[in-house]
């Protein structure tokens, strides 16, 4: 596929999408978001993708919503570039809040994201703010260079949480600097990112891009892909779990059909004969009969 | 309205609560409880309040309930000063659970705070223990001085975690620190508070105030109040939701109600023009026609 | 009651579990399994018993499953030592996910401690891999020698998240961690553990058991056996509650039984006179009437 406002690469079994609009910061409109979904779908599609890093061209990560567009931006009303003219109301004028043009397109993106079945890696190049910040919760791993910095501005901006990062921002930094961040709207640095656990590396500029990629090449040398795609939605589900019996359910399943896989036998025996694993079970042929084992929610 | 055993005043949008009975270390009675929840309904009420900070006068915090009172002070069955003489108990003495008198008096305190729409900042001056640590917990952001410190004490007093605490203390500190901390009991240092994230900052007692100011400041010089009644409970809320599509849901109604409404128009406009927003929404007049978007659960 | 693989002692009022294979690194086999299990009933039946370490003898924690069985070792398909042949197949070959054979055995362990009403404190004197890691996330404190490590191997091996650790994980030490973890599979050193807030200390070697002892000590000198038992169950079980109204119906129980009770007037006399509490009640005797609030899930 071809794309105008991200770059989509493989190589070495890993994906890098770059956003690409370095002009202005990368800003995030209706072309740039479905290109980001159409990117993350094919790496998941992609047997020889076993990671995905996400970044951005220039000095800035994702500046959010161009607001070189006028105060109207978030206004579904109007007409903004890629975007219909009207937003979901009612013929009274009143919302139609279950309608599908009501909702938050960053918020699909965010699904989208969690959905992954291969790990995705944050590498925070410069600044994020808005959904330029939010976009990177649903990630997996996220380091940040040293002039990496995020904001959660949405209050200034009269908005709300959006891109659900109020599901995701309590749970990858805790309640409490989220409400801090969230209420004060400041851009934190990456020492403060670093600091609160949403970033988990913070390094000189020169070397963001092959920290990133010694992490996603860690993961493809060593560890077993279907492993890993159980296990990215084992954890992420298991938040929703109100007792440790229903992720032993599940990850009774996982032991019984993984233990009598091939990647088993290989996983056991590259570390007894100390050497890299070959695994040979992949995606989109090996996946377990039970997997999904959830009902995916649907929006309305 | 005029209070006992607290202090209530307003200035520049920013309103405080200072318990007031540094005799006895602001010790935790009927009265002090109802007289804070009576505050916070105020604050709550009142568009000039945009934040609210909760300190104690002198030496202390809070030293919990008032042990001067005897070895009875938790015992429904006796009298103790403003209290009935009598709990819960049915005809044959057993307990009926249900009965409003079985409620702990703490988490109506805790419930209270949670359920606010203006940001809650605790500010930490001295000892708090018991309730007095327990009660600290609902707010949004804490601040300790070099001499506040904490003691999560209900295993030694021969109780067990009340005012919510076996709910609040988990989210914010994690399940590890609270088994710790709670299973010693011991008094905690500003620095442990520190560094478990229970609060924000240390501070010198001197700067303990202004701090907790320049915080609330920050919050009614950026931030529009709507948003921020929406993003206080959407951020506790989501807490209980088990997928991302659940505030998805909720976001997506935020987005496209205060994505229409003049505080965007504001919060862009004034970002642009690089001066402070002026948000003329508020919580009175201007919350959306969703919410509250959820059920409040009672208590039997 | 005698074990093969484990050593059981109490002291003082805790008991010890010591995994004793140490020529074999304690590698976890069906044997062990079961005698922890059993061991940690002892405990639980026998009010002389305040809380409980688990260490390993030797110069390792545990090794994991024992992979000198070779490659089959997580294949319930092949006969290994101590048990069946043959796995929960139908006729047909396929899975039968329902039966009891399907059970991860870690699981059973990692619930069985998740129901402990003793505090379970892990001393990791040395290298912790596989379940050998997962076993130490239900106990309730962890501390760690300086040789003390762990790995969350599985996907190194082919296998997922076993020991119900999809569950326990991220609640120790959030999604981020979890996930940057479980996806490297690489062992962690003591300082990373710590720094994530998986164990509470790091001390030298020679420490370690001092440490351990110590936090037992406190706890069993210093506070309520039945508020103890209370107090960890609202705790872990807290964390499947959506909204703090539910921790208040419980708190309120506790608050207005264990308030009442002989213990809470103790506690309150011994810290006026500021000597030791002697706390009477005990937990075979003296659980209040509502205690177990909960159902407990069964696995199918």
């Amino acid at each position: 596929m071809s794309y105008e406002n991200i770059l989509y690469a493989v190589e070495d079994r890993i994906a890098t999408i770059t956003l690409n609009r370095p002009d202005i910061f990368n800003a995030m409109g209706p072309v740039m978001m479905n290109e980001i979904i159409a990117a993350l779908d094919e790496a998941d599609r992609d047997d020889a993708v076993r990671a995905v890093v996400v970044t951005g061209a220039g000095k800035g990560f994702c500046g959010g919503a161009d607001l070189s567009k006028g105060a109207d931006v978030f206004d579904k009303d109007k007409k903004i570039e890629g975007r219909e003219a009207r937003g979901p109301r009612r013929d009274d004028g009143s919302f139609d809040y279950s309608d599908e043009s009501a909702r938050d397109g960053g918020g699909k993106l965010a699904l989208r994201i969690y959905a992954m079945l291969k790990p995705v890696i944050g590498a925070i190049n410069g600044a994020g703010v808005g959904i330029g910040a939010s976009m990177l919760l649903p990630m997996d791993i996220r380091i940040a260079s040293e002039k990496g910095r995020l904001g959660f501005v949405y209050a200034r901006r009269g908005i709300v949480f959006e891109c659900c990062s109020s599901w995701f921002l309590p749970r990858i930094v805790g309640i409490a600097k989220t409400l801090e961040w969230s209420f004060s709207g400041r851009v934190l640095s990456a020492q403060e990112l670093l600091d609160a656990g949403l970033v988990s590396q913070v390094v000189a500029p020169d070397a963001l891009m092959p920290t990133a990629y010694a992490i996603a090449r860690e993961i493809a040398d060593q560890t077993a892909p279907v492993s890993i795609a159980l296990m990215r939605q084992m954890a992420w589900q298991s938040l929703g779990m109100s007792h440790p019996m229903e992720a032993h359910r599940i990850e009774s399943r996982g032991i019984t059909t993984r233990g009598s896989s091939p990647d088993a036998r290989e996983g056991v025996a590259s570390f007894v004969e100390k050497r890299l694993p070959d695994f040979a079970c992949t995606v989109s042929a090996d996946m377990p009969d039970y997997f999904p084992w959830w009902d995916e929610p649907s929006y309305s």
